[in-house]
């Protein structure tokens, strides 16, 4: 496996691959989600790139960048026994040489959940996609359905710029209990980890009742939220998938997303899970 | 000379094109400013691709779209004439068949001068451009210093996405009387065209006296106001080229840019002059 550093050589290097390349970006810590992605990518493509880069934009300034794991050997080990052909692992001042005033504006797609609750996040996160994108122009990029309203931004990003890539929406890897794979369930004490499975059994319960054509979802809501204790409720929401507006009434015969936030200590989760009405 | 209607067939056009690829991108009604660009990409590129679209995404409310001149047949001769080997012409359903959610934000870019008198103007041009060159995918991509804040949030577009292209910046075509060429004096009146020559005179005021060691720039403006009637004066002002903020002292050893705007009846001329200072 080789390894790019700064641009010149990942554009270098990424120029003698054999085409179609997939890519997918990482911040690292990586887990079996992101190894899922990465096997997608190598079963379906000739060259496969990974870049980790842990991206100081797409975090708030109260939000855990510093504390954010890395795990860079460990990582690389991982990669290059997936047959990783190229990561690229550039330092902040290769991503940010100056200090960055043209951004992407993710508009309506950011104004809820996740968007909401995180300022600037997804204006972060589709910047260093899109810069990303620029650097390795892959012919597709993978990302995982767990974090469903960034790949719902990203794919609103490549549409309407233009930007000559597919990109592949991914199954959520999960613990046997049902928990979504996440870096940050590295964070999770013992107690935290245990009562983590609550979100993902909240979600289910909402998703449950939606294909059994329920549609008040203020209501299923409700119920849902008595489910997460031990856990503190950020949100739970009923969302269209590439839209993430709150819907109040489930459209029947529709594909939806149920999404949801909650805090397991100090430790945010976020996961969501389909639901087609009847 | 080629000419593609939608992405699919500018693409498939452009991937049989010789490298490197010259882009020049339009809203038609060319003039000889125009035609300076394609003869610098013509001389420096194997192909040259230019693209025609009157973007409404970068004209606000209250502005010229339906009225911006459109000339097809001549501009489609014209480029034929130059040896352009593709032109793109798309409709506004080809590149923006959804109403589009994700755009390129200016930053602090264009908070001054004409991002400050139009709104969403320069989202809406780094937008568009962004679109055209993940479409066209040139080596070098052409502009006029004329739009000098356009010039300067592309350039910036650019650097902070790492938009693999070179973006060169070509000199401002002049009438005799020292009037930038504009597609828009194609609506000035007679009396309108005789006093419009008053903008770059008065650019020029201000840049022999930052030549000469003046630096204070509100005086410097005071005094070039008084040349511009019966121009109705925007603005004027003094700015690192890069950088598009007003500034009240002119440093030293600097290269600065002398800008202005002013209506001729109810046409909108701009302009601006390069100035060294002692």
């Amino acid at each position: 496996m080789q390894i790019a550093r700064d641009e010149r050589e990942l554009r270098a290097r990424r120029a003698q691959l054999p085409e179609p390349v997939g890519f997918i970006p990482t911040m690292g810590a990586l887990h079996a989600g992101h190894l899922s992605l990465v096997a997608r990518a190598r079963s379906e493509c000739a060259s496969v790139v990974v870049s980790i880069f842990v991206n100081p934009l797409q975090f708030g300034p109260s939000e855990d960048y510093d504390l954010y794991p890395r795990t860079p050997e460990r990582d690389c080990e991982l990669l290059a026994a997936q047959q990783v052909d190229l990561t690229f692992m550039p330092a902040q001042a290769v991503m940010y040489p100056v200090s960055p005033v043209v951004s992407v504006d993710p508009g309506d797609l950011d104004k809820h959940f996740e968007g909401a609750r995180r300022p600037g996040h997804f204006r972060g996160v589709a910047t260093v996609v899109l810069k990303l994108l620029q650097m390795v122009a892959p012919q597709r990029a993978y990302f995982g359905r767990k974090d469903a309203q960034q790949l719902a931004i990203i794919q609103g990003m490549v549409r309407d710029l233009n930007v000559p890539v597919e990109i592949v929406g991914c199954p959520t890897v999960r613990e046997k209990d049902g928990l979504a794979l996440s870096s940050r369930n590295a964070y999770l004490s013992p107690a935290e980890r245990a009562a983590a499975v609550r979100l993902s059994a909240a979600l289910r319960s909402i998703a449950e009742r939606l294909r059994a054509g329920e549609t008040d979802i203020h209501a299923m809501i409700a119920h849902a939220t008595q489910l997460l204790p031990p856990l503190e409720t950020d949100y739970l929401g009923v969302v269209v998938p590439d839209a993430f507006v709150p819907l109040a009434t489930a459209p029947p015969k529709s594909h939806l997303l149920v999404v949801g936030a909650a805090l397991a200590g100090k430790t945010r989760l976020i996961d969501n899970i389909e639901a087609q009405t009847p």
